[in-house]
């Protein structure tokens, strides 16, 4: 693979300030999926908006965003503005509009993750899945459906992926395509880069999030990473999904939880 | 037990429009524990609030809450602001603040949760709790502290509660006290309730909050609610703690995650 010196993700995610607290950016038609722009590549242009801002402070440690209506490919603006400047953290709250109009809405409380110390006691276990070179490539729209958000990344999944376990869980191995290697806004992406667990329960249409919260706790290797996405409570037209990203050294480097509406479909 | 009219919790809870989006309250000392008011508690404040301003929207769907600084006993403030006003939802920004000083500021997004639809496919297995008469209550507080919170609840804990397990998992029946059945502003307190889930590693200080998100899914029968709080990822000075509310029908009423800084002690 060929390293770009300035690869898709970081082009697609990349904010210019334009006046004190304001930032402008572009959403990248590569990202759309289903009723909109993933959700989860808007958030990591929302934290880049939030890491230049945080100067010192430059990792999401903990990202809450309410989604408030579905962006489009085009201009957007982040308006970030400081709630509390600590020591060890700071808080944010951050909006990102399109034509004045609020897309997302998020509080972030950013750090510094290389300040961390190193005791690591994690008693979650990572996804199982097959070794890469026997799984398949997640990148193939069902017919009629054209989704550019499966370019956006190299997304490998166990063969019997497409046949639903009833058990609510999705997982892939997962790397940003230019030679990107993760990093913490990267997993914010990462998070909701899966498509919705409810895929294993044989619900394919398209799941909106409401809601969105990410905790990234380690800066990741770098190399592949492997995300699992779960749900444990559908009920009411309304599920949760949870998902964890481990990176290649097998530590868990991000947890997120969502509450989405069922796919109609 | 004898139910009374205008029971403890709604009292504490009690908030007052003073103007258009500005609410008055109280926080109890009785709710103390640690370095400050307990964050579940002081939740409920704002979404007491929010629910007056939200209208036809009574319920909490999902609250994200950052806290900035620590909740004292004595008056609040806290202004709640629309962000989206939807048929089936609405979400608000609400900030409580204390002299002026921002403690918890939240996103929001609320609904009716009468007018969810009846499917439910939970796959969560609820705690496993003895008998409510083979159970101990947990009203004690260690030599040399003064933990007012206890006394705001019933909470039955297994009788090995206090050796810890190393698998960093807390669960307990809890009730609020005069017969004050759970309704879901009291699972935004229910959520955050417990012990730390590090009790059950062996660390028993008080574990701050930096955020907290919760999903109401139902509105609880009425009865005993079990509670569950586990944590899986501790590391680098930080841990995860998952909760979760199981209302007496058997039903998985409230999940809740936080990000919270490891005990020094």
């Amino acid at each position: 693979m060929t390293v770009q010196p300035d690869p898709e993700f970081d082009r697609a995610i990349a904010v210019t300030s334009t006046s004190e607290g304001r930032y402008a950016g572009e959403l990248s038609g590569g990202f759309v999926v289903g009723g909109g722009v993933n959700g989860g590549y808007v958030l990591a242009v929302l934290g880049a908006a939030v890491r230049q801002a945080a100067g010192e402070h430059p990792d999401p440690f903990s990202v809450s965003a309410h989604y408030l209506s579905a962006s489009r490919p085009g201009r957007c603006e982040v308006a970030v503005e400081p709630l509390r400047t600590g020591r060890g953290t700071s808080t944010y709250s951050a909006t990102l509009s399109q034509d004045g109009q609020a897309r997302v809405t998020a509080l972030a409380t950013y750090g510094d993750l290389g300040r961390l110390s190193d005791d690591v006691r994690t008693t979650a276990e990572p996804p199982v899945l097959p070794p890469r070179e026997e799984c398949i490539a997640n990148d193939t729209a069902p017919p009629g459906m054209e989704i550019p958000l499966l370019g956006r990344s190299e997304m490998l999944v166990s063969p019997d992926f497409r046949r639903p376990s009833g058990r609510g869980e999705v997982a892939a191995w997962f790397r940003l395509r230019e030679g990107r290697e993760p990093d913490p806004l990267a997993l914010l992406f990462a998070v909701d880069a899966l498509p919705p667990a409810t895929f294993d329960l044989g619900f394919y249409g398209w799941a909106p999030t409401v809601s969105l919260a990410v905790h990234v706790r380690a800066r990741p290797a770098a190399g592949w990473l492997r995300l699992r996405h779960a749900t444990r409570n559908v009920a009411g037209g309304w599920f949760e999904e949870d998902a964890e990203v481990w990176d290649s050294a097998g530590r868990l480097v991000a947890q997120a939880r969502q509450l989405a509406l069922m796919p109609r479909g």
